[in-house]
């Protein structure tokens, strides 16, 4: 396999992520303080290398093969990762071990963390965490959108060929999709933003948090996350940019165009939709008010579901203390996730409706074993070739929980300990259930060695897994 | 639908339970105590409805529309689970929901129990709950080769179809392979029940334990299972005849023709005895040996992990103080199970072969966009009909064990309490994790709620789930 192409992307990423550390660096320099020193190093540390490889393997018109391209997305977020963890290294002096997980757990809108005492750092560092999540966010939907379908994985083979409403008849060039969609997420981030401040945050507050919820990514500028902007209002505000986060963004595109009845109209996003009113219904029912009025009730109960649902992870309260329901439901809903094409990550609604329909496909054909029953989605035959990756990619998770919950056991964590770290990293949510991991904890106690299987777990749940599973076979490397 | 056949075919299976109970009744009668009155009670309590039933609806050449064949497969083992009760409400003076319980628990082959002071019991009500195992067991084998490939559900279809070599080319009436069956289960369980007596049980103790061992059952007649028994001799006995539970009677019944070379070409037998030797191995490798010797570490790892991989469920000590690792190695074990056509339940060895084979299949798809890659197993193709079922079966078992956790939870139960009971029972298994329902504990404190949802959930993963699923259908019951 040449490694000059994989070697020219790997520079491009890095020029990008050291050009990125320039915007902390800029943000300390102004604020007066000497805490741009270590954003100006990482910067360097970054950019000498990735200029050395982008003159040396730069060619005129460079030409990827499609199976390299498993290897390159892989090398991408890896590679992001690392450089990241720069600044955590020199601004925070923590290993290279918590500043990689914490810059993995950013880059891949996971949202777990290692850093305790957030209220009290300084901008630049808060600003590094929320750009991570923002970036990886838009880095996800584009590549999920432009370089998956053309390898074969994740689902968006499945809107590409079945809905052809977004594309006017003729399908855009895949530059100006990604251009659209690029602006809908800053003019979202933006609005958010913008809402946030509105509504009692600090101008910096606001921003962070904007760039972390747009993106589903869930990092917080404090250790209490929105527990320290709990009004009913704020948590409604965040709610709805989850959500919006979590929608399929050639859709929301679509809708700006001929109105809100795109949304309705794409079976995706109503089961989605409907996914979250029935989860939050039920939860809201189950949940023991107290003094509490039932308003309030719904809005914590929603806004921590959602939260997790969508796979942001921000938490306003330590859910855990609950009750058994909660704490059950809290670990399943890890395995949802929003919709294809949008920046939420784990299983996914159009999988869930999918698994649904298949398992009803079946017992219809038990009912009737001569009949012929097939998997439909917009009016249109799922093809089985949609199916049967999909069910890989069911086992692929499946698998990849057990394995990781058994090693994490193996290194003394305790079951729901394991079992919670382990999904909510391959789910790319954040917070676990305990009390290590759980909302109220910290992911720092944990062993070096977990915290890089966790890492790892992140970026093969933010690339479907199957992107990374491929690179792990003789097959791939041979021929 | 007509309600002739199916109370037919329930008063058969009350007869059926009522002659059995004649068995304890008559031990307890030579026992030379009023212990057989409880039984004689239950009898008629179970044979003067039953004969009434069957009176009224015996027909000359009954049919069944295949259709049918659901819901009357699922009455048999109610009906069979509800009969069963009797003894204990009667004899033990427990509630009926707790009768129940340990009835469908005994008849499921799953073996979790609410009983406490088992050493304590009378001679007839230990063998009753050993009885109950060792009819369900049969039933169950013979139900998985007679009658549910004739609807659909399990796997049996794969092997009839694939593998020719038993069938000497004509298949055997299936009369006659049910009788053969029959024989080799009587046989090994005599043969294992003179073994146990051989490495020191009394001869009451091996008789149960023989019966409750090869049905991959799991009652013993000691609170400490087989901690009672647990030298390291003994614990190779109850492997060995756990394993040879969980093989295909018809793969068995070949062997005893042509030699144990049918074992080896058996695609799936090889695949299950892989798996025993790699997780054992692995799990000797993780224990704590301390002062102990290397094969006392062996055996009782060996010993305990084969019982939850068997659905057996025996436990010779509380694994659940080894460590994380096993605690999670524990809980994952209780999805897999043994193989097809035998008296195992669970996932099965076949199922997670075609679940790796599916995920490899898939990944060479990856690499290779334009190959043609099948499942293969016996060196045949797989139908994509068994795939289909198979997927569904994962959704359905995945669905259930989610369902079943969060309402358990909803009872108060913590997640572990409630993951692993939920688990335990939809897979047959018996013992559960945690100081509630775990190897040193006892199902008794359970909400009584709880007790009849997970009574339900072993006869879900007894009837393989579908069966029940198609029950629950709008479409099965129109038309």
């Amino acid at each position: 396999m040449n490694p000059g192409p994989i070697l020219f992307v790997v520079s491009v990423t890095m020029i990008a992520m050291g050009d990125l550390m320039l915007i902390p660096a800029l943000v300390g320099f102004l604020g007066g303080t000497q805490d741009y020193e270590p954003f100006l190093e990482s910067a360097g540390l970054t950019l000498i290398p990735a200029l050395l490889l982008y003159l040396i393997f730069r060619r005129p018109g460079i030409a990827i093969h499609p199976r390299q391209a498993f290897l390159i997305t892989t090398m991408v977020w890896v590679v992001a990762g690392v450089s990241g963890s720069f600044p955590f290294v020199l601004h925070e002096h923590i290993s290279f071990t918590d500043a990689f997980f914490e810059s993995m757990s950013g880059i891949t809108t996971t949202g777990s963390t290692v850093l305790v005492g957030l209220d009290q750092m300084s901008h630049p560092i808060l600003l590094w965490r929320s750009l991570l999540q923002w970036v990886g966010g838009l880095g996800f939907m584009l590549m999920a959108v432009a370089i998956l379908p053309l390898v074969g994985v994740g689902g968006m083979r499945l809107f590409r060929t079945e809905s052809s409403d977004w594309s006017d008849k003729t399908l855009p060039r895949t530059r100006d999709v990604a251009a659209r969609i690029g602006a809908l997420y800053v003019a979202l981030s933006v609005l958010c933003a913008f809402c946030y401040w509105l509504f009692g945050m600090s101008a910096f507050d606001a921003i962070n948090h904007a760039m972390t919820t747009v993106s589903t990514g869930g990092y917080s500028t404090s250790d209490a996350s929105m527990g320290k902007y709990d009004a009913t209002g704020m948590l409604w505000i965040c709610t709805l940019f989850m959500v919006l986060g979590s929608l399929p963004f050639l859709v929301l595109l679509q809708a700006l165009r001929v109105g809100p009845q795109a949304l309705f109209r794409d079976d995706q996003v109503v089961f989605f939709g409907g996914m979250i009113i029935l989860v939050t219904l039920l939860g809201t029912s189950m949940y023991e008010t107290g003094s509490g009025s039932t308003v309030r009730a719904w809005t914590v109960v929603t806004f921590n579901m959602v939260s997790t649902i969508t796979t942001t992870g921000f938490v306003s309260t330590d859910y855990s203390l609950w009750g058994g329901f909660f704490v059950a439901a809290f670990l399943f809903l890890m395995f949802t996730g929003g919709c294809s094409g949008s920046t939420a990550g784990s299983v996914k609604a159009f999988r869930i409706q999918i698994a649904l329909k298949m398992l009803s496909t079946q017992i219809k054909k038990l009912i009737h074993p001569n009949g012929v029953f097939v998997v439909r989605m917009h009016d249109r035959m799922v093809d089985p070739s949609i199916t049967s990756a999909l069910v890989a990619f069911f086992f692929a998770i499946g698998l990849t929980v057990i394995g990781l919950t058994v090693a994490l056991g193996a290194m003394g964590l305790d079951l729901i300990t394991a079992l919670s770290s382990a999904a909510t990293a391959v789910t790319n949510v954040g917070p676990g259930l305990g009390d290590i991991v759980g909302p109220a904890g910290n992911f720092a106690p944990l062993p070096g060695l977990a915290k890089w299987l966790l890492a790892l777990a992140m970026l093969l749940g933010r690339l479907e897994l199957m992107t990374v599973f491929v690179l792990l076979t003789r097959a791939y490397w041979r021929g």
